[in-house]
């Protein structure tokens, strides 16, 4: 179907990656090449036959090349219809043109720089570009359109297996990767003017435009009546699950991916090397120690039963020892690591199904992101929660003051509570969570979930912290951490029985730091 | 600054709401008409003075169409910048287009249409239309650009506000528009023709586009140090927190909207009159009656702690009596209900702060949409969960048969569960749930928990029904329903364990029914 020899074409590109090789390969093949600008100056610095746009058209190129290809000799060689338009084609003195391959600035390169006025921002916006690029996706029954450099060899490729044509099925593959494209490009636009509107004050644009790139079609999500894929940003802004790598095991599942990505950003919380096991979307077991496989022997025993095809993080190498723990302890869902040594994938190996993901290393400073929350018909868009305290922002407001271990557990203690659901409650001693209280809709019963747990699992609440992920409504929660032995507690205050509270502390002999900041997560 | 009266103007829009009235006016202002196709056909029939754009360039329209307004006379004189360009527009005989009013038509439309064939999708992709939006939206700082219909009043009336031009604040604006309407244009085609690449077998497109509005910029986010707002879809399918009207109080906060959302789709799951009272993402008293009073009324008996401060929805008109009962008894975040009787609203405003919603109604059947969840560097995108079972679903596992009260109760139970948080667990009886055990780790702490949370509200488990949202991994989550008094339960099945599962529920005579359908929800 519809053999197409490439014998003409524009090459116009704001990334100029590979471009001279690959008009050299279409020279080679017979091709004739239109070009402008930039482009055409660097064709010819390499010694190759260009025909000028302004030369091609008979239209001088003018108002600064504001319009230059926005003529018909271009726009009907790039949509005339090989077949039906051929006579007009004939008659006009139209010559088809046969591949465009055209890339546009980043927009958003432009006004990342932060001297970037309004004017520079508008000129950066192409218009001659978008359309070339539009008319030959349009047109791809008969044209090919290449946007990126990395398809200039496959397309040469094609061309020498198939006499200097394309497959309609590259074509139309191209053609999309076209509209792909422009849709970034306009939307990145839209964002950027959408944010500065004079009548508001706001970063949030006026529409949100967005686009992901598919990374895999999964088999189902949430529940098996629902179809699913895991979507990533075009260029992810730091190691996360979205760039992970998977070396082993099944294929990851919707709830896989999310739960992953629940565990690696709360281990990310850590400093000293950090274990982190999730189960139902909650951390289930969290400990730092001297090694990750102390971390994980720990954070394992805060909850054995849910830890059972849980998911596991890590903020060091997962070494041969920490694997082999792992597997033959317990049945694992996921684990993660930034690194994961080749002794450990021999070892995780061992258990063909375990999906083992490598993401890479992360700074400790975090990039800003947003973070969504879908409702029928609408999106939230927020910061995401990167808000962190440091043991200068605690105050101070029992009477009792906290020992260096306790501010030290209460600080491991709080980095938790962020990953818990709300309303959290977290027991912890010694750099290991002892009970995890998740997800109540009201505050005392996570607190009495987590003293539970505790109990159930036989570790000793006596002498531990708790944090608490929002201020206490009532004093009946630090009645029962009292009475459940707790010595000492962080949590952000600002309830306006703070009072109340504090004085339930003191009376109790415990000791309270308010954090200031709050950290809902639904 | 930028004083640009409107002299001449190309219109040519899909979409011809008001296109005549806008020509009339523009003409009645000494306006020039540029015009092409179907547009320019119908102004002539008003009697309105026309020029073809084949005859202002003096190119013929050729190949159907496809290349009409690409033409250096067309987009010279939309983006000549009038200071710079004056020389070379007067050289070359390119008169300034100072308003150009396009609009694309809705290619999600096209594609609507189950006979829609490739062929067709592809001729209805506008290639001129974007390119002249693009061009007058860039020259905003001397164009008016014009792609809403609802706009061109508005445009008149400042055109005669300011000596027939408009301020550039306003062109801005509209500019922006244009940006918006390319980048929600181009994305459908890329969602579109990204789902039909031969080599994959999937509905979700390799770029996944989307572009939401804003509805309101929000105070802060789930917690005060994220800044936040809320965008709605363009055309929301259906009622919803999205579509809802605020009737009155306190600004929405982004906890209040998600909460809204739960309440709204939870209680969109009931024929009869039903009330659900959210708080912290889980409803925590959900209750169906012969009337809304009597819901609620229920409903907050369920957990009257967790309902302060809640969430609460309706499937009902909100009338007076339901009104009073919750104002008087209770603090309430938001109440939202399809349609809010006049003296329900007289009442509730005596509470100034209560958020009062009005939503419209819903149909029966939900219409497809996608969920999304959001992970660090990437976006799972699922269909949202709407699957429904009826009584003919169930599969009756146990010796003992459900009653008919418990097969309702059953079912009721089952809805509700659907929107706790997992592991789910609910027990209810006589359509009000007795106890909420949501968002743990392990299955049966959540059994616990309702356990507790139903003994602590003194309401009688014993003779109840519990539904789980997934299967029991070991009997021992029916153990602990057993002791507790339950008498029937609803769960999915499909353990490797259902006949340790089943033994144990014929063990203590409960009834037993498999749904074969699991809802996790995180």
């Amino acid at each position: 179907m519809q053999h197409r020899p490439i014998q003409r074409a524009l090459l116009s590109v704001s990334d100029k990656t590979g471009i001279v090789a690959f008009a050299q390969a279409l020279v080679q093949r017979g091709v004739t090449i239109l070009s402008t600008g930039g482009t055409a100056k660097l064709l010819r610095e390499h010694q190759l036959p260009v025909t000028d746009v302004s030369e091609h058209t008979g239209q001088n190129e003018i108002m600064d090349g504001r319009v230059k290809t926005l003529h018909p000799k271009i726009h009907g060689g790039i949509l005339g219809r090989r077949d039906q338009d051929q006579a007009v084609m004939n008659e006009q003195d139209i010559a088809p043109i046969d591949l465009v391959a055209v890339n546009l600035y980043p927009f958003a390169q432009t006004v990342a720089d932060p001297n970037c006025s309004h004017e520079d921002a508008v000129e950066n916006i192409d218009i001659g570009g978008p359309t070339m690029v539009r008319a030959a996706a349009k047109n791809h029954r008969d044209v090919t359109i290449v946007v990126n450099a990395s398809d200039y060899d496959a397309v040469i490729a094609e061309m020498d297996a198939n006499e200097n044509s394309l497959t309609f099925a590259s074509r139309f593959d191209l053609a999309i990767k076209a509209f792909e494209h422009t849709a970034q490009y306009d939307g990145m636009i839209a964002n950027y003017f959408g944010a500065r509107l004079p009548q508001q004050n706001s970063k949030f644009p006026r529409t949100f435009n967005a686009q992901f790139v598919k990374k895999q079609d999964l088999r189902y999500g949430e529940n098996s009546h629902q179809s699913a894929a895991f979507y990533v940003e075009a260029q992810p802004a730091e190691a996360s699950v979205a760039t992970a790598k998977q070396l082993q095991g099944k294929e990851l599942s919707f709830n896989n991916i999310a739960d992953t990505d629940a565990a690696l950003e709360c281990v990310k919380s850590f400093d000293q090397p950090a274990c982190v096991i999730v189960k139902h979307a909650n951390p289930c077991g969290v400990a730092v120690a001297d090694t990750a496989l102390e971390a994980y022997n720990r954070a394992f025993k805060t909850d054995p039963t849910s830890a059972f095809g849980g998911i596991i993080a890590f903020n060091r190498e997962l070494d041969a020892a920490t694997a082999k723990a792992i597997v033959e302890r317990q049945f694992v869902e996921v684990i993660i690591a930034p690194v994961v040594s080749s002794e450990a994938r021999d070892i995780v190996a061992g258990k063909a199904n375990v999906r083992l993901l490598e993401c890479g290393t992360w700074e400790a400073k975090r990039p800003a992101a947003y973070d969504f929350k879908r409702v029928n018909g609408g999106l939230l868009v927020q910061d995401s929660d990167h808000g962190e305290i440091t043991l200068d922002d605690l105050k101070i407001v029992s009477e009792v003051q906290p020992t260096a271990e306790q501010l030290n557990d209460l600080m491991f203690c709080w980095k938790v509570a962020k990953f818990v659901k709300s309303n959290a409650i977290v027991y912890a001693k010694d750099g290991m969570t002892i009970g995890v209280g998740a997800g109540q809709m009201s505050r005392v019963y996570s607190a009495k979930i987590a003293g539970i747990k505790a109990a159930d699992e036989s570790l000793e609440v006596a002498g531990s912290v708790m944090a608490s992920d929002a201020f206490f409504p009532f004093r009946d929660g630090i009645d029962a951490a009292a009475a459940a032995g707790i010595k000492a507690i962080i949590q952000p205050g600002g309830s306006i029985r703070d009072e109340e509270i504090i004085a339930a502390a003191n009376e109790h002999g415990i000791a309270m730091v308010f954090t200031g900041m709050r950290h809902f997560r639904h």
